[in-house]
Formats: structure tokens, sequence, C-alpha cells
């Protein structure tokens, strides 16, 4: 693609590094910017960049945060006891928003994952670690997506915990609500007939 | 969608601004750029904010530029009697990609658009009708797209230029290279047969 601007090439150039965003969607989001007032790309500019450098994550959680301890570890009405561990803040996000679970939360940052390169210290493994060996933790869920690397980093931490005295359980894996019996894959399908639950149980939930 | 930072938040929304992109994509791009190093944050907000602060239209064009006088316009080879009206930049990129204009272009800068609240007032058509008023044009070739916005804006353009010695084209409809009949829709289709060329013409192209 030949440019007839330095300064529109650059801009092009930059935007196109962001994930799924080509030089040809770059380009026409950047003429967009141009047919707009200047005050929006300098808010978008000036956002993504305060962001970048101000944003903190809690020191507890690690979770996104503007202050220092996040608002759900700071809240007395959660469950200090019940940990979650999650990957990202996007989960974090997705489990708040069913209003399910009034425990806190943990944020990894990631998987192990060896083929990408990331390692157990790439990841807030020790902190977690740590906050167990204290005692004041319960129960640990294990709310990590369900591939080759969730599993690792779930059977990771577990290894280091397991002389503990604390509860440690996954998230259920089963048919989606609605979902019909025929379309499951058999893994799926498999598990949740292996894990199924009383019926008086389900009555409840 | 519930953030647990302003920060955040802000910049997922001015990023959700952009064309195309709604709340999950800007935040997936978001926390792409967390985990980047900072630099890529700040030569993405720079050159966003540069580019459109800084960003010229050529003189004569109104083709994006560094200079006053684009390139195109600049360069002693290409022949300044016949100038292509086109839309937007994307369509001078695109023709300059064939190799098969030797000519100028004409920025409009949209197209006449009632429904959009887009005038004749709101696109560069004055400067476009001043450079044949002046005598010097040849040739006009309408390349906009064929839709009722670009028929009406060629139309428009036509009524103020009628009186002045030039010729003006447009850009000739039919079949792409290597398409199949059967697949054509059927105005293309017709408009290809009702305009068709002198079988020796075609051999030369």
């Amino acid at each position: 693609m030949e440019f007839s601007s330095k300064l529109l090439e650059r801009a092009v150039n930059e935007m196109s590094q962001l994930p799924g965003i080509g030089k040809r969607t770059a380009l026409r989001l950047v003429l967009h910017l141009l047919r707009q007032p200047k005050e929006q790309t300098t808010a978008l500019a000036e956002a993504l960049q305060t962001m970048r450098l101000d944003v903190k994550f809690c020191k507890s959680c690690h979770n996104i945060s503007d202050v220092e301890l996040c608002e759900i570890c700071s809240n007395p009405n959660r469950n200090a006891e019940v940990i979650c561990v999650v990957e990202d803040i996007r989960d974090v996000m997705a489990i708040e928003n069913t209003s399910s679970f009034k425990g806190v939360y943990h944020v990894l940052g990631g998987k192990i994952s060896p083929m990408d390169g990331i390692g157990p210290h790439d990841l807030n493994i020790e902190t977690l670690v740590n906050k167990v060996k204290q005692g004041t933790t319960k129960e640990l869920i294990f709310a990590l997506s369900s591939t080759m690397e969730g599993d690792t980093t779930n059977f990771y931490i577990y290894k280091q915990i397991q002389d503990y005295d604390v509860v440690t359980s996954t998230i259920a894996r089963g048919i989606s609500v609605g979902d019909e019996l025929e379309y499951a894959d058999e893994i799926t399908l498999g598990r949740s007939i292996v894990n199924r639950v009383p019926f008086e149980a389900s009555l409840k939930s």
C-alpha cells in the first residue's frame, strides 16, 4: 500500500499493530478520524495514553483498578475466604455480571503456556500461594478455561498448595442451560454425565 | 459492562467510537495494549494525534499530503489536463495501484447525500469547477461509486461545467475480468451489453 503522506502511513502502521486490525481496516479507521473533529482524536489518544501509564493493578487480586486495593477486595460484604482464580480481567467482569459469586478474585494474568513462552513466573501465582500459606483462605475455585494450558495451570497451583488446609474446586463443565443434548460435543456431554448432581440440588439453583 | 477502573472505561469508550468497533472489541484491544510495552501505546497515541493535527490536504486536488502540493500534482510527467474525480483518498490509492492512469486527481471528500446531511457545499466541488473555468482542463473522468448518491454528484458537477469546453466521461461499468456471466447481476450485465466496445479496441487493453 502506497501512501501519499508519511503521517498517514505512520498512523495506519501503528493502528495495524493491534490484533485483528489489518492495514485496510486501519486506513478506514484513520480516515474516519480525519473526518471527525480534532477533539475526538485528541480524546482517544489521551485516554489510551493515560490509561496505559496510570492504570494500577490491585495489590491483592491483581485486577485492574484506579486505587491500591480494588473495590471488590476492599468491600467488607465480600467473603475473602473464598478466592476465585481467573485468567484475566474479562473473566472477572463476566463472573461479576452473573451476581452468583460473593467471594473475591485472583487474576493470574494468563495461563502457563510453554508454546507462547509463558511460564509460572510470568503469572501472579506466587502471591496466590502466599495467600493460601497465610491460612486465611478456605476455598480456591479454579475458573480457568478448559484447555490444555488451563488444566496445566490448575494442576501447577494445586501442587503448590495441596499440603495446606484449603478446599479446591473447579467450576462445573456441562451442557449449557437451554442447549439441546444432541448438538453438544461428546466430551462435554460425557463430563456432565460423570459429574451429575442430585436432582434435589438442581432444584435449588 | 461494568469496569473496575475509570481509566480503562474511558479508553474503551473512546475506542468504541470508531466505526465497526464495539465495546467488547474495544476492551480486547485495550487489554492487548496493557500487555504490550508502554512505548507501543505512546507511539500509537502520538501517531494518531500528530496525523490529525498536522496532516495537510493538497491545495490543488485535496488529496492527503505532507506538503502544500501533493506528489501527483507536482509531478511534471503527469497530464494535468485530464482530471479523475474521486470520492476519497482510498480511491486514489486504488487507481494508482493499477498504474493505468497518468492524469491527476480531484478528491471530493464524499458524495452528495441529503439523507446524511451532505450537500454540494460540504464537498470540494467549487475548486473543481474553477479549474474547468480556467480552461486548462481537457477531460473530466467521473470515478465515483455507482450509487444513487454517486450519480447525483456526477450530475450536479456536470450541470455546472456543461457550458465549458471540456470532455466528460465515467469509468466503464461491466462484468469484472475473470467473472462468470451467469453470476453477474442483471443491471451490470445489461449495462455491459449496452456499452459494448469494438472487439479490436478490447484486444488492445
